[in-house]
């Protein structure tokens, strides 16, 4: 396989990275690829937040990966900042690949270089293959995570 | 009791935020009362982030609570925003008071002032009388959360 690129993802990627988002068995419930004008305008909004690293991953030119990782500075423990690792997809043909560890691996190293002291993720109790996923990079499933609707 | 005010946090807040972030089974192990210059470094960033809400409770002038509220724009679920709490304490004095309650309550009415479509917040798995705080007020336990220190 060609070489890959983890790279923060483009206006013209929008497509790809909702395409991705919808297939999944949460996502396609939940997303709507026929109507993107609120992709972009929260593409819009990413853009312009130095705290906001929205990226795909490439491979021969081809969109077969995404996550976004936010950078969240806090007074807890001792003034520590931390990154949340959210909406991780790899394009179904890429399963199995490595390219999932290949992204969080990006997103580590690029907490790292943001001086984030931990990386925090959340992940649908559902997702049990993804769980082991994350406990295999190193990850501790140490709490609940709780979501509401507004 | 006086009446409560929930206001963002002012560099004069930090040693009582501190205190209390220090006042808890798990945050005493994690946070350094005695030295505030990290903490004053983490208030400055978060001075100056518009997606950042650090408030207290105030009572009679007393701060007896605190929490942040993240806002985190992205692209799935719709473009959703979400808004992640983090750090919440209640001062040692005022537990069992409603305070907790009343803070949630203010992040999640604040959470869709900002037009987040979605308020989510993890607990340590030891907490499991927070766990049953959170149930009570809505929030589902649906996911797990993984955290990695770097």
């Amino acid at each position: 396989m060609s070489d890959l690129e983890i790279r923060p993802a483009a206006p013209e990627d929008i497509p790809a990275i909702v395409a991705m988002l919808a297939d999944d068995s949460l996502g396609a419930q939940r997303e709507s690829p026929d109507d993107l004008t609120p992709y972009r305008m929260a593409y819009d909004r990413l853009a312009g937040d130095p705290n906001q690293h929205l990226v795909v991953a490439a491979r021969g030119g081809k969109v077969v990966g995404t996550l976004q990782l936010t950078v969240v500075p806090g007074l807890s423990r001792r003034g520590s900042t931390r990154s949340i690792i959210e909406g991780v997809r790899v394009h179904s043909a890429e399963r199995g690949s490595g390219l999932g560890t290949r992204l969080i691996e990006w997103a580590v190293d690029e907490s790292a270089c943001q001086g984030c002291q931990l990386v925090q993720l959340t992940s649908d109790v559902t997702r049990t293959d993804a769980h082991r996923f994350y406990e295999r990079l190193g990850f501790e499933a140490s709490h609940v995570g709780f979501k509401k609707p507004l």
